[in-house]
């Protein structure tokens, strides 16, 4: 999975980047309840193998949503999230760090019924991939 | 899937709850950069089938993600997050709606190696399942 090819690269991909920031993260800790201290605890991160505080993989999703909001905009289409599968946390993503993500139709999948199946991925500011997924979208 | 077994019957299951308010919401549409308008637009929200704004399903992981920390707390593990699959927005979530997450470890996949893999709901207080995902965690 980590090795197919960018979704910016497919046809009508849309993309989305934003900096995340410490305010991000400790934001999103509250709100979601997910205080985990490898998130927002420095003195624990600094003892676990990553060795510093990382944001939420699901913060990775939000900025994969963002990128299919402006491709569902783009498009003109109303849609509601029907879900995700193969959702996988590559590489961290630590506080600073400026993430891409990138969204598109799964060239591989025609849309069946109201459900339109589509790609995403995130790459931060080193051109590493740090994480992809597989979204569905109903169209309403 | 979404006839399953509650996770909460689940051996060892934790269990978070919250009410999703308009903060919440607000907030995470900032962070992310999501703003669909499903999510931010009451106007628009109210031409939709779904007639109100409703929670970014992206929060929905969030709350699923609270329950697997306080699971891995209880357990001592010390994880981080490998990926979700299977991700299903069942039913809205509509801002004032209070949430319950249970985590559990998948009762029919053993560990292999340093990953553990669990499966996560969502009910709102009406008692209605409105997500469902499993999560691989990695032990490190």
């Amino acid at each position: 999975m980590a090795n197919r090819s960018p979704v910016r690269d497919l046809p009508g991909a849309a993309q989305f980047s934003k900096s995340v920031s410490e305010s991000d993260v400790y934001q999103f800790a509250g709100l979601s309840g997910d205080l985990h201290p490898i998130h927002v605890n420095a003195a624990y991160a600094s003892s676990q193998p990553v060795g510093q505080r990382i944001a939420h993989g699901v913060i990775l999703i939000g900025l994969m949503s963002s990128a299919c909001t402006l491709w569902a905009a783009r498009e003109g289409l109303d849609i509601v999230s029907y879900g995700w599968d193969e959702i996988r946390f590559i590489k961290p993503v630590f506080f600073g760090d400026t993430i891409t993500t990138s969204y598109a139709q799964d060239p591989e999948r025609e849309p069946v019924g109201q459900k339109w199946y589509s790609v995403a991925d995130a790459y931060n500011q080193h051109g590493e991939l740090v994480g992809v997924g597989r979204h569905t979208a109903y169209v309403t």
